[in-house]
């Protein structure tokens, strides 16, 4: 028989009964049913009932055992009487009558139970993650996470492409986020970084010819920590293709990422269309550029009706140029209170709070009521309703100014309505495109061009679009959002020197600087560079909303703390003066 | 039609003769014959034979491209002449006539030609990467290296076992070679480390129950270069797996291995048996614990032959304690040219010389002629003949001192004589494991006891055997050798914290120590730790072995040069102000 198993502890049933068998694994639930020791046993695949009485052999060793002592047993395979049998686990219908006991590793009491439901602060989990791991909730996501990764992969070889490993030891490449760097010992006071993504090199593969690209790959960015991000490292399913275009790259992702989802969705209901919406569009009808499509709530521009109206408020902002009123309709939102509700939200979201009208059944059939309605009268009310398209029991609350002062709060006012009004679906994983990324910014405040997104995406209309005004430009650009979320961002990137320094040039790069800061890319674009695109995908994103978790950390098998701190393995650390001798550094002082 | 290929350049073929195609690609090459332009045009897919005459709209523009251009094309599939019908590839019985044709990139004067055998210095390949990837070898080597990961994962999967990602940024923990380190910006003076490998980490995953255990993984040693090691980062298949004894991971992961070596060997033979050899043994027989077994010759002690014989060298060197003779048979090398030419290398290898004997056609039959035959005289010398099996047209090499004084020479000795008489099979994978290695080694000058190779390796026979000599102390620790590289590394763990800190106090490490330096595997310890054991291949030099390449630089896309630059990047680069005040470091001046 073998050392430590003849079996594990899923897979016993009726059919063993009679059967001499050794198990391994770890007592997960002890209990003394007079005088009788029942053990569940617990390894990665299940648990088994193992029992000793006082007749066994080894009962008084049996009786030392504590939770999460790892051991072997030998026993017999018992059927259960029929009114214990257990059908929820596959090993319900026997149980094992321990003869033979071995401890294979004992444990010290237990800062952290891995049987039940308790919680623990995060502290507690992260720095005993080998026994938070144990639990069933965690052995799922791991195993989860796993199962997709394994499924992205098979479906981008399906598709024809193959995995390279880019370098992770590599030079810094500003691509908007802060670089790790890693001191070169060979090279003192040279540093490599670690990359932001396999951005340049990916494009490199491009360029060297391999036509198809995707990786697996770690993504290093020194962040601030957020709860869906991880403040060090994270994975991305990094792809790239030679010879195509925009919908190219959408056909070719798509049909993985939905795939991925129907497998690993849970029953939950995966949307067959993914609408491709405009930035603009998306920023106006759901204040975001990642959209929940989940929520139907759709905000509508509703100036006109409030232009001139003795609305006094919204009247003069609409004197000013560049300003709008914006509508968000609330279906079933009809109340007071709930509409006082939101304009207290809009107020703690820092804006002066959120108009509103809302409908009702009054003395002579409906009536608008709110101070919005009083204020512009009837017939304005009538036609804002019309447009909208609500009815008694319904609201609409109203936004005024430069968009960009208030489409954040409405986007998060839309969301807030939908969820409190029951209107966004639940288990259903909605997506859409977001397209036509504007490829530039004005700072309002120096009033400089910047790039607003991406850099390395090609303008759309190329050479000619950046000869006008550089705020019209659009770019190759593009999103997915899943419920809210940013799923994946890609681009058709701009293959063409001429045409990327000029966009440079527009947003204040010299060619020197670009040269300086993209030199390996911008250099191999001079040798026959292809055009081609691709996107990146959030693997732990993704795996966090298959599981139906809030916090990346639940989908990472051993997360940093917020503080970007590994409390298990005591990362950071100060180094030793032999290392910081051979790196030639010196670690100064703290400034006052 | 698709912007820029209705389809890839090795797709076409005499069923496309009539249609109206479009193709990208790379001008391969560009010949004029009478005024026709043929161009070779080439994707990652294959090659295409494009045609211009000066009846095309385009013959102008045409006639301007370089190779390297990338272009498209739409033309006309024609059938070649029958005469010209190349059957080596794969759209040999066609060719286009181009129509229309667009440049897609440029390309300017090339420091490297991508058609064509010329050689060129590894700066420039390595500062030109993305062109010296286009060449045929390079991509054959890149997508060979690709499939021959994804097969190695998908026989791990088809064996149960999961893929998890441990972290990247983590902790220093010195496991021999040198940490790269990775300064914390939210914790200045303190620095994360890159993993030399998960190993900590996949511990903790047994721990934490999570049975068998793969990844694909980089892994990071501030080494300096050499042609079969990257200095910076590299890839191991790393696995483990729990209750489980050292034959349960050969079972699991030779057949891995071998079906590999099968499927991408190219036919080359691939060994049925892979013996078991203990390191002692292995030693001794081959000089080396990474033998090449495709080489028959096993050395073998002949000390008895030698002592109180008249050669007076050999004779005076056994009377010191645990000194030894061994022979070096060498089948076919019975020439006086051939055994001078050896003990010449011998002499460059740092040793006073080789002696041999070699067996000769002589007037009375036999005989056995060399300095050393004289010496010891016949009986002893035909002793030896018989010992090794040798005859006429043979030789033998002699060696003698204590074996760790010229064993390492012994065993490169062995190696060249293999080649040079040609036993050493050719086309052929030749896998042994090594096993029993020593737990200890003791410092020739200092007297010290030290671990010889991995501390976390369970010692065979538990905390008994700790207790008696430690330089006789097996540990459960195995390699995998193939052809003379070692491709595996592994152990059986220590997972008991008692016998774990007993091995280290041999070694001169005290609890404290021990607890800080992996103060996370050996708190996990304490909580229930099953055993468990695994290893690691080196994927990079699997791969270089499958493509028969001396340098892993030719199996690895974007490598760093010896001196672990990376030109094409600028890595490692300095660093800004800015980045230096954020992570308060300052760079100290050259000492002199």
């Amino acid at each position: 028989m073998h050392a430590f198993r003849s079996h594990t502890c899923a897979a016993l049933n009726a059919s063993h009964v009679g059967e001499t068998v050794r198990l391994a694994g770890w007592v997960h639930r002890i209990r003394d049913h007079g005088g009788v020791l029942f053990i569940d046993l617990r390894d990665h695949y299940g648990i088994t009932q193992v029992l000793c009485d006082p007749d066994s052999p080894v009962f008084n060793e049996v009786e030392k055992l504590r939770s999460e002592w790892c051991i072997r047993i030998d026993g017999n395979v018992k059927a259960r009487d029929p009114e214990l049998v257990n059908p929820k686990i596959p090993t319900g219908e026997i149980e094992v009558f321990i003869r033979d006991m071995e401890v294979l590793g004992a444990a010290e009491e237990l800062p952290l139970m891995v049987f039940g439901d308790q919680e623990y602060p995060e502290e507690t989990r992260l720095r005993y993650r080998f026994l938070d791991l144990r639990r069933a909730e965690m052995q799922k996501n791991m195993t989860l996470r796993s199962d997709v990764v394994r499924d992205l992969r098979q479906r981008m070889w399906d598709q024809s492409f193959r995995e390279y490993q880019t370098p992770i030891i590599t030079a810094s490449s500003p691509e908007g986020a802060r670089d790790f760097l890693v001191p070169s010992r060979l090279h003192p006071g040279k540093f490599y970084a670690l990359p932001q993504a396999p951005q340049q090199f990916k494009q490199l593969l491009m360029v060297s010819g391999f036509d198809k690209y995707f990786q697996i790959a770690p993504c290093f960015r020194d962040e601030d920590p957020r709860a869906d991000r991880s403040p060090t490292d994270f994975y991305q399913l990094d792809m790239e293709m030679s010879f195509v275009e925009q919908q190219d790259v959408f056909d070719t992702i798509q049909p993985v990422i939905k795939g991925a989802f129907e497998a690993f969705g849970g029953g939950r209901k995966v949307d067959e269309v993914w609408p491709q919406i405009p930035y603009a569009e998306a920023l106006l009808k759901y204040g975001t550029d990642k959209p929940d499509l989940r929520n139907p709530i759709e905000m509508q521009i509703v100036s006109e009706h409030f232009r001139g109206s003795n609305f006094a408020i919204f009247a003069k902002i609409l004197e000013q140029d560049g300003t709008e009123i914006r509508a968000i309709p609330a279906p079933t939102g009809g109340s007071r209170k709930f509409c006082d509700r939101m304009n207290a939200f809009a107020q703690k979201e820092g804006l002066p709070g959120m108009g509103y009208i809302f409908w009702r059944d009054g003395d002579d059939g409906m009536e608008a009521a709110g101070p919005l309605a009083k204020n512009i009268g009837p017939e304005r009310t009538e036609a804002i309703r019309q447009q909208l398209g609500l009815g008694v029991g319904d609201a609409a609350f109203f936004l005024g100014g430069k968009p960009s002062s208030f489409e954040a709060v409405a986007g998060r006012a839309r969301t807030v309505i939908g969820e409190e009004l029951g209107l966004t679906e639940k288990d259903r994983f909605a997506f859409c495109w977001i397209v036509d990324f504007p490829m530039y910014e004005k700072d309002d405040e120096t009033g400089d061009i910047d790039f607003s997104h991406n850099p390395f995406s090609m303008p759309q209309g190329g050479m000619d679009a950046l000869d006008g005004d550089p705020l019209g430009v659009l770019g190759y650009q593009y999103d997915l959002a899943c419920n809210g979320y940013e799923l994946v961002s890609g681009a058709i990137r701009n293959h063409r020197p001429e045409i990327m320094f000029k966009a440079f040039e527009i947003a204040g790069y010299g060619e020197d600087e670009v040269r300086k800061r993209f030199g390996g890319m911008v250099n191999a674009f001079r040798f026959g560079a292809p055009p081609h695109g691709g996107c990146a995908l959030g693997i732990d994103r993704m795996v966090m909303l298959l599981a139906d978790e809030q916090n990346i950390r639940e989908v990472i098998l051993f997360p940093m703390n917020q503080r970007a701190e590994d409390l298990m393995m005591g990362a950071p650390s100060e180094p030793t003066n032999e290392q910081l001798r051979e790196l030639r550094l010196r670690v100064l002082p703290p400034e006052d």
